[in-house]
């Protein structure tokens, strides 16, 4: 799956992406990186609205599982079950973020459990970064559901 | 400040508030309820997407303290710092937020610290309900800074 397929897939998807101006940089098995502007996100303090900061954060967490799965040819749906978000710093431009899951191990397991339960739990770290400075951090657990071999 | 006056505040200066179609359905001193509507928030799941869930959530939490603040007579900024958010069940429909924070003498050091230190935080708890049904918590911690008399 590359950047445009994602990208595309989240418009069509979660319209909600296209409107907060998100565009996907990467769509890699090790992360996804996605970016948005300041000016769809903007709040009464001309920085990102805190909703907007979770919402893209959410969106690289969710679209790292399932480009995942899709690699593995695992036809899984993928949900947030959770989540604490840290707003670190007002963000008063462009932003990315950039999620990440843990080591090998972690997500062999999840994969394991998912095709014999048919429903698993990952933990996925996402970073927010503007202006070259991190700006938050979103821990958030995804749930997979289904695992029909694609 | 009554729904409409926080309705068209929240659309001037957070545009992604009239995106998902965020109506304001109460802004008292003891709960603020606002409400969004599945279509601009859908998921791939035909459900609402969970970084909506969080932001209408956040936005709940926020304009309590906001509205409250006025209230008070006291111009302050509020911005989220950190939150919980839990997704106990899908949304398939329009869904409720509705706000509360603690007792009056945690609001009340509150506006005491703020007044004094002009920078206080003040914990919200966010319920989000669909069909009659709660589907989410969110638990935010909010930061107010300056303390201007209006």
């Amino acid at each position: 799956m590359d950047c445009r397929e994602l990208e595309e897939y989240l418009y069509e998807q979660i319209p909600l992406s296209k409107t907060m101006g998100v565009q996907v940089l990467n769509a890699g098995w090790d992360e996804v990186k996605l970016t948005a502007p300041l000016r769809p996100n903007i709040n009464h303090r001309d920085t990102v609205f805190g909703g907007s900061m979770s919402a893209v954060a959410i969106l690289a967490g969710w679209a790292l599982v399932h480009v995942r799965l899709r690699q593995e040819g695992i036809r899984g749906s993928v949900v947030i079950q959770r989540n604490t978000m840290n707003y670190e710093r007002p963000i008063s431009g462009d932003f990315t973020a950039l999620s990440s899951v843990g080591d090998s191990a972690e997500w062999q397991k999840f994969v394991r459990i998912l095709k014999r339960k048919h429903r698993a739990r990952i933990p996925v770290n996402v970073m927010l970064f503007s202006e070259g400075r991190k700006a938050g951090l979103l821990e958030g657990h995804f749930v997979a559901l289904g695992a029909e071999a694609s």
